[in-house]
């Protein structure tokens, strides 16, 4: 059986410039069956993303699962452990205001690298991911593993002259523990990107070689809900990374169809290369969404983040189908 | 709810070397919700489009759009006020050769340069665009607005040296109004481009500057059906524009499932740039259709036209699903 | 009516270095209509084809067609008439693990060139196929054709100078006869490329000119079923290609719900451009399946092929929906 479901979003957006129309349109595909002996399959991508749903080697886009009592297992695109286990804090504006929200994992999501302030942050893309999965009792369990074969390398050490084909890479692998009743939920998550080798040449014509030690981290977060309030904080430490360390925190207070969000976050000792002006990048968001019902809402945010030149601000309407 | 829609096509064209073998299939998505309080909304775009339609500040396909009593509001991919409001002359052929039937309007359609003669026409791409449409006792009321943000230059200028991030564009917009009945119509459309300057660097190295008057467009346009003949014609006055004035005729005779098409436009005073041999070109079109039932139907047309360098026909089957 | 189906598989595969995930999704879209007159008409592509079949004079993915007691006539990337008429060996592994189960058609499949060896084999791609095929009291009768128009040249005759736009070519066409009962059958099929001349300029600057016969190929294929066992083989001659004739066999033997498949297949007197160490080209491939139901089926499978550098294999999970 396949499902079509979809989102729609369209307002105003302001980059610290001018405000701009800004608009998008999105169908997914779910497909689903089940084995004679019970066991549950199925895959899922969108629509704009059917060419990456079928990338074999480096599926970027969409997952493919099988679910039984033993769990679930997915491969593709899948999230890192600790992101299926913690997700994100809550976000604000009809946009998403590019997603400070989201918490930094330095792995999942198809081994692509993730990029903050321009610089594509992990050197070696590994392709397909898998995602293992086991929820019982209010616990849940989970494993993300690479197979460590380089699909790619990021363009900074492209454009430094080292060959994509010379990289030897040990496997990148999470894993995360979480614990939630009805009100309150806690985890703690460990991620690691995995040493590697890769050789070049250098514009010059010299032999280089980087022999690098992957990048760690480790997450705690947990979430509580007080009434009208739901609060949830992360703390994640890193080593061979950007920054040294990020935590932050967000509240919404839900009132009828009315919400608030606001979100803080700091990303501490943040290398050079990546900012000029402070070692510390500081975070903060606050919105506003009211649900006009049918899956239709109304919202609008604003954003002041170090890693932005402008504070930035949008308002508008999303949708989903 | 989503739904879905197609169309494809088969046949043979003649481009004025040898014929060849053309055709196509697509398939489209359309998404509507209603609020509570019975705002309709949705989106639509055609799956070869679904990367485009995820655009965001420069969603180039697909629309998204709120509806109540106040009108329809869209974004994306829109149509000028003028072109919601007439559309085009009845074009011929099953792949409508070229589309010589398609009246020239100087914005909407997601603020893309328009193209004649494979020169790129309009110089500033503004993104997402949004329209405002209100009918109401026969009257059509129509508003379309682009951001004046600019998401890009057209390649005539970029190859000259010109710096897409230094253009400082006004907005861009059209008006139209419309009045009908269920044998007539007419109407009144007014567009323009808004000036623009844009700064850039010579292939040489010396420092340039455009300052720009942007492209203005009145058109009107009317409709009536006598009988079995339905006629549409326009005339259409430019400024700043590659052609002074545009002027055409269309007429479909339809008996039970046959029909014939007719048209003959002329773009007077064209740029020099675009053509070589006069100042006014004309384009006339022929066509028959034979509706087969079940959404398909047999057409063939052959187009006459200035902008070719040779008489191109075609023959075919349509289909719609 | 618009119809969706897809398909899944995700699983482990080892190309000759180390093990890798892979994993894929994909969703077709199928429509089908009919006229008032019972002809009966539709198209087909797969979501991530959406941009290549509305290729119009080069749709090189997806099918349009209509079928009526005439038989069926398709446009699009359709396969060769042999191809129709006798498809492929049985293959195995969950991923085809390079398909060396399919045998060599020199045409068809939207006039792409096919490759092996990395080496593009059709130099002229003809765009926008067509295939007649005509079934009846156990004979099928097909023909397929192309329009003879240039919609490319491979990348070895681009490297080399040539220029697409002077291609002269002769028209592209395959006939296939196949008579067969429920446990056996055979046929027989002529495919032609088309004579053809293209100018360029050598790196160097000098004028050059290829005037090429172009490839022929003649095949016999059958299969039987003999109580749990499938046989199919076929042999293929050719002129003017890249190897001067290939036959293979398959087996597949099904107990319930498991199903072994063997097959052998020699391409001989390959081109020394092609392969250096010999001119038998030998492939040979073992798979095993079981059925899980509802779609699903476990597969593992091993390919030893001359054109692989190293024993190649898989196991995993396909899915259907």
């Amino acid at each position: 059986e396949i499902t079509l479901s979809g989102d729609a979003r369209m307002g105003v957006v302001d980059y610290g410039n001018d405000p701009e129309f800004s608009a998008r349109a999105r169908v997914r595909f779910t497909m689903a069956g089940e084995t004679d002996g019970g066991l549950a399959f199925g895959a899922t991508f969108r629509a704009d993303q059917a060419t990456d749903a079928k990338g074999n080697e480096d599926m970027s886009a969409g997952t493919v699962y099988v679910q039984g009592e033993f769990g679930k297992f997915e491969m593709g695109d899948v999230a890192s452990a600790a992101e299926a286990a913690f997700g994100d804090l809550d976000g604000v504006g009809y946009t998403g205001l590019n997603d400070y929200s989201d918490i930094t994992y330095i792995n999942g999501d198809g081994g692509d690298a993730d990029s903050r302030g321009s610089v594509s942050l992990n050197p070696v893309n590994q392709g397909t991911g898998s995602l293992f999965s086991y929820s019982n009792a209010g616990f849940g369990f989970y494993v993300g593993l690479f197979d460590g074969v380089a699909n790619g390398l990021s363009s900074v050490y492209e454009d430094a002259g080292f060959d994509a084909s010379t990289v030897d890479s040990d496997m990148s692998y999470s894993v995360a523990l979480s614990y939630g009743t009805d009100t309150w939920s806690a985890g703690i998550g460990y991620l690691a990107n995995g040493d590697f080798t890769v050789d070049g040449t250098t514009p010059g014509g010299a032999p280089i070689t980087a022999d690098a030690d992957g990048a760690e981290q480790i997450i705690v977060a947990g979430s509580g809900t007080f009434g009208a309030t739901t609060v949830k904080a992360y703390y994640s430490d890193f080593d061979n990374w950007y920054f040294d360390n990020s935590y932050g925190l967000s509240v919404t207070y839900a009132a009828d169809a009315l919400s608030f969000t606001g979100y803080a976050r700091r990303d501490s000792d943040v290398l050079a290369a990546l900012t000029t002006d402070r070692t510390d990048q500081d975070s903060f968001g606050l919105g506003v969404a009211y649900d006009l019902g049918g899956g239709a809402a109304l919202k609008a945010g604003i954003v002041d983040s170090d890693w932005e030149d402008d504070t930035i601000f949008d308002a508008g309407i999303t949708m989903s189908f």
